[in-house]
């Protein structure tokens, strides 16, 4: 998935689901395979794939397939926009906040 | 709305729609009414309420009636539960890599 297709919207779509949160937090603790993956989430295994689709497709996983196995491990990208987009976020809000204190902390015209 | 109810999946389920996530932009730059927040987003007040809700109950937003007008702003808790969630995948993910390097790292014990 080439880094320029991942956009806002397709990386905070992925993570609005529960299902894919939890394969991005599998993922963050290291490779695995598309049925170890699927193990535990208690879902089936076309059910895994079709959430490993939409979260390739955000720049958040990216999978290999060797042989018969198909290895899945987190991509950066996709984590980097969207913690870029909440930093964003802050920082104009902070800056807000910094010039409403800048104009508290004016001298008052009329003393 | 009380911080502990601020829960990761109320926040990504909250962000994972566009239009939501135009609300926060906007009120990041500074508070706002409904009708002015709803004016270029091109849809219904009713629509906007529905999603000003949404996002009061993940801590993005807090509205507070004065008079006739509701007045919105932006509310911390919510962007901080998402900021850390997508920190948290990250440091799990170079801690792993850092282990990874140490045992490249390492001298060969068969030389």
């Amino acid at each position: 998935m080439p880094s320029s297709k991942v956009t806002v919207d397709r990386v905070f779509h992925a993570l609005g689901d529960p299902t894919r949160r939890a394969i991005v937090e599998r993922l963050s603790k290291g490779p695995t395979s598309v049925s170890r993956l699927a193990a535990p989430l208690g879902i089936t295994l076309t059910a895994v794939v079709q959430h490993l689709q939409v979260l390739e497709e955000s720049g958040l996983v990216r999978t290999e397939k060797l042989g018969r196995v198909r290895t899945c491990r987190i991509e950066t990208a996709g984590l980097s926009v969207a913690g870029q987009w909440i930093a964003d976020r802050r920082s104009m809000w902070e800056r807000r906040l910094d010039r409403l204190g800048d104009l508290l902390a004016e001298p008052e015209e009329s003393e």
